[in-house]
């Protein structure tokens, strides 16, 4: 049992845990709680460690055991350990170290989410939900948006990253992609035509901009349309993680709806 | 300039941004910041003392001038008093106490929100933001709910407080108001009828339950419809501050797209 916050295997969780500079270069993230894990265990995700301490419920050590059978490296910790570890307030006593597994970019897209300057976690991670929820195929994130697999954004996504395929792309990829593919870019923009008036069946990928400064240059520059939700009265703005969500909905209704 | 912490208006500040039982009891509560105080100063409501520091940008300024001419008391108190009392990291150096201003309940009642069960002072202030942004005319807050008029609930409404009748009530009194009025009550689970396929273009009152806890027994019992946002794959939830969005944004939709 690992008893010591100096202990490397610690450490090295420590920085997992912080800044996306260590997760970028270590090629893994870390994952807390008893249903991310579990989620996590149920895709094919390659664990690095899974650490888990005395307060683990029975739930918890069902997933130990099937990941003990899939030779996946279990290590018990102690509870202050696991509280030095962990992120919330109240520790569920599981955490796992995964490595990054980037999907390929398949082709045949037709439904994407680009949230650019999207600097709030629990946005970003409520766009994430909302986008596994609605169908997207796939995330791209642009350099200026906060990192995906920061603890706080995988909290809220509620296990969205591990049925999406999430990318860290720049301006020149995506572009590229996007000519490829033959997708209509759309970005959401208070003054775009209303998007109850406009066919989203054809493949598409939509930008949604951060609260603080909406969509970046480079994103205006690639998006060929604007789309807009109508709304009443005086309202200016919807909170981000509640405009994309409204919009990727419109994207399935129609699709599901509108068969013609 | 008030500069000491233990002013009794300082006091009283201090415990209306607190507990919402000193805010019933006063019946008044506190909004900061300069957009904030400047919706507030746009419509019929009661101040009942300003309090600016130094720090008040000039947009600030001029809401000062507007409401000294509506004879209110305007104090000026230095920049650590304002630090103390401010609810935020990065306080704007204005804050106000206004009165409750309760609207009657008014008939002809076409569309309303019911936020129950609903803890997270975040999720409410979406709720209530996106009730303002999709032409909702009331929000009724049942007793299980958090209370609309604290700090966080306002900051994150964004001045929808301002443009909505938000009423706390009893559900004996939604009750009452329901039959009278004949709405159609709805509750949000996420295995009811799609939305998308449900006519929503008569009066209703739609009820959204707390992520926890679902919706609570009461507002089970008052509902006759369920009402469902279908979902993709295998997700099984929403946040609920989105999934309230969504569907009163698909009332919104077929309100105005479906007129027949």
């Amino acid at each position: 049992m690992i008893t010591s916050n100096q202990n490397s295997k610690i450490k090295l969780v420590r920085a997992l845990l912080g800044r996306s500079k260590e997760r970028r270069e270590a090629g893994a993230f870390v994952v807390e709680g008893v249903r991310l894990v579990e989620e996590a265990a149920k895709g094919d995700w390659r664990f690095e460690i899974v650490l888990f301490d005395e307060t683990l419920s029975e739930r918890g050590k069902e997933i130990l055991k099937t990941l003990s059978t899939k030779g996946v490296e279990i290590e018990e910790v102690s509870a202050s350990v696991m509280k030095f570890l962990s992120d919330t307030e109240a520790p569920q006593g599981i955490l796992a170290v995964l490595k990054f597994y980037q999907s390929p970019i398949s082709n045949r897209l037709n439904f994407i989410l680009i949230p650019d300057q999207i600097r709030d976690p629990g946005n970003l991670g409520t766009l994430l939900r909302s986008a596994a929820a609605s169908g997207a195929q796939a995330v791209w994130i642009p350099p200026e948006t906060t990192d995906a697999f920061a603890p706080k954004v995988l909290r809220s996504g509620m296990g969205a990253h591990f049925r999406l395929a999430i990318h860290s792309m720049s301006w020149e990829e995506i572009e590229q992609v996007v000519k490829l593919e033959g997708l209509n870019v759309y970005v959401a923009d208070m003054d775009g035509p209303s998007c109850w008036e406009t066919d989203l069946r054809k493949p598409l990928a939509l930008i949604i901009g951060g609260e603080a400064e909406g969509a970046s240059e480079s994103a205006r520059k690639l998006a060929n349309r604007k789309i807009g939700i109508p709304m009443s009265g005086a309202v200016e703005s919807l909170n981000a993680g509640v405009a994309g969500s409204v919009l990727m909905f419109e994207v399935m209704r129609q699709r599901s709806v509108n068969r013609e």
